[in-house]
């Protein structure tokens, strides 16, 4: 019998309990042995709940207690999370976690913790809730190098483009629809539609694709907020959908990543993720492209990829970690440098369409034009980082300002 | 140092010699050791090629070679690698494969002969390539009751497909382009066009979901042939592509399975798949529905799948079998029952639309009607296996027979 014990009876920690429960005999065939909860640390009163034996307050509780070998993190944030983990780890506790915060900024010191005290640290759950994407990822990469990753991995903001494209709605209003189905945040739903949520996904991402650690204030990171109904609607005259994407790329100054709406051409697999679901492209150098695609949230997906995770730990303990690893790298400054070359479309307020086109150069394509507004948008051909740089301050010097730029993204 | 041997140097094998050869300071890492081929099994002569030492002709070599633990099988069919896999089991190797045959119809044995002398039996490639689908199943699998398996698992059929729906051409002439492009046997493409490699795969996924072995003599089994230009056109005044569907899911008298033509809706993530790619979609109790995606075929991925499993074996040995299992089940004689009650396309030859659409009853819609080759076609409301077959005969009474049914997936 494994006895377990979980951190924070939010939502993700109580759906473990749960799928503890509803799937204990299948959980105990793969594991080997059955799986208990027998402790849920929350400072919370739960003393009314039929498993409130189960309750403490005190992480040491659970820590003096050697029954214990798998402890599941599903507090949130780095706060408590992050001193509590290093302490189950440091205790030879294998450690299972949906916390992306913490991985993504911590990764690698609790990586190479777990590995110095022969245990297990996993987080499938902190990338696409419960679709598989980590422990594909790393299976695959045992025979490829993985040179590229493209991923929505926001349900929120996707659903958002998706209510805005399907009904030609603007930002406001999609958002205002997400929050009272309760996928945004009321108070502050910056983490989703700024962007940083997907940037702790893409940082986890490439960190592990690349074999060190990438942090998430490196990526350059850029939300929805300057998408318009009108910009889908010539999204979709282009062939394209809106989606945000995360991506990381090795480029000739070594990996690269960034967060930010760009065009879909309706041919690219990541065109047709709607709603809240989530996806994520990977190219390997034997593989080719692999897509895993599915719901990106919710309680008991993700619940369930955290016990697949108890599963593993119990069954491979350490061995996980000639995979599922990377090393630490030094804190900088600055954001990482995008080393993309394609076609971008460019929306300038104050230019005619015909004189943005004309600055656009050859093979510049007007796209929509809205004299009223005096408003206009192209595409352009491919562009890196610093043309597009030297176009946007052009348009500027003739009083227009680049209102949204978006990359397209190959078929 | 790990030394492997290569049953079979065709596409596969040879892969599987590349891949190990390209990567392998990552293999090195992943696998603990750097992982060496040693041995290449093959009848035909290479003794002109750079790695002519590596060649044997008699698996009592490799056999009597205590350093070789790892035995990759890419012979394909089962008169040799059947018994060549089983005298390697039984010699205490682990085996990789990607021998959808052999493990469609040996598999539970295999997996006992596996788990009986502590070895691995691995066959991550011997569905959808190189795109990871066996492995994050049984990872899911760990938390989760998977009730249903749709996928996409016949390259072949599925270019083909793709071919007749954007050029409107009919059956033959795909056929031609895909064995043109070697795609499809030019001598006997009926193991692709029939259905028979879809019935094989999923054979494994649906003995994997359900815990035991389904035969693929026992899975009714239909392929494209009858699929013409006009019913892929009515499909798309439907919404909807035709797609070879390879399907699992439990029944009501237990586990169900079949390979067929269907509709598949817009909306839903098979529809989306196009040329020689895969896709699979699983249904998890707890996970919702998650998609896999990726090239089906093609030497480079599928071995790199081979390598991944290879260093699983090296990594993980027997207690793989955990949760990758099944238990051997009795043969039986005659088809597997149909659960499924969808609408339904029907096209008759024989009767005017008129006529067929009242026969089909109320709620049924007339799709395309050819007064020329008196031809008609409905879409029914849902129906089971015997209202469907109730419906065919009293189409025959009045002398219509029909030419194709084609069951519409859910969105």
């Amino acid at each position: 019998m494994a006895k377990i014990a979980i951190l924070g009876f939010g939502t993700v920690g109580s759906g473990v309990l749960e799928v503890c429960r509803c799937n204990a005999a299948a959980i105990a065939r793969r594991a080997g042995q059955p799986v208990e909860v027998k402790y849920i640390l929350d400072v919370r009163d739960f003393s009314a709940t039929p498993d409130a034996a189960l309750f403490v307050r005190d992480l040491d509780t659970i820590l003096a207690d050697p029954e214990v070998t798998v402890v599941v993190e599903t507090i949130g944030g780095t706060r408590f999370a992050y001193p509590y983990v290093r302490r189950c780890l440091e205790s030879g506790r294998s450690v299972c976690t949906s916390n992306k915060e913490m991985v993504a900024t911590y990764g690698a010191e609790l990586l190479a913790l777990a590995r110095q005290h022969d245990v297990a640290f996993l987080f499938e759950a902190s990338v696409g809730g419960g679709t598989p994407i980590i422990t594909p990822m790393h299976q695959c990469l045992a025979a490829n190098h993985i040179h590229a990753v493209q991923g929505i991995v926001n349900g929120t903001t996707n659903f958002m483009l998706t209510k805005m494209k399907a009904e030609g709605m603007g930002f406001d209003a999609a958002l205002k629809i997400a929050q009272e189905l309760g996928y945004a945040e009321t108070k502050d739903p910056g983490d989703d539609v700024d962007g940083r949520d997907a940037g702790r996904k893409i940082a986890i991402l490439g960190s592990l694709a690349c074999g060190r650690h990438l942090y998430p204030e490196n990526i350059p990171t850029r939300g929805i907020r300057d998408v318009t109904a009108a910009d889908m609607k010539a999204a979709a005259s282009l062939g394209c959908a809106v989606k945000l994407i995360a991506w990381y790329q090795e480029g000739p100054q070594g990996p690269a990543a960034g967060v930010e709406p760009m065009l879909v051409p309706e041919g690219n697999q990541l065109a047709g993720v709607n709603d809240v679901f989530n996806a994520v492209l990977m190219q390997g150098d034997m593989l080719g492209d692999v897509v895993f695609y599915g719901k990106g949230a919710g309680k008991l997906p993700t619940a369930s990829a955290v016990v697949a995770d108890v599963v593993d730990a119990l069954k491979n303990g350490v061995r996980i970690h000639d995979s599922l690893f990377w090393a630490p790298s030094e804190r900088r400054p600055g954001l990482l440098a995008d080393p993309m070359c394609c076609a971008r479309y460019l929306r300038v307020q104050g230019l005619g369409g015909a004189m943005l086109a004309q600055l656009a150069g050859a093979g510049a394509t007007l796209v929509f034009e809205d004299s009223a507004e005096n408003t206009a948008a192209v595409l352009t051909p491919p562009l890196d980082a610093a043309a597009t740089d030297a176009l946007v301050q052009k348009a500027a010097l003739l009083g227009g300002r680049a209102a949204l730029v978006l990359k397209r993204l190959a078929e």
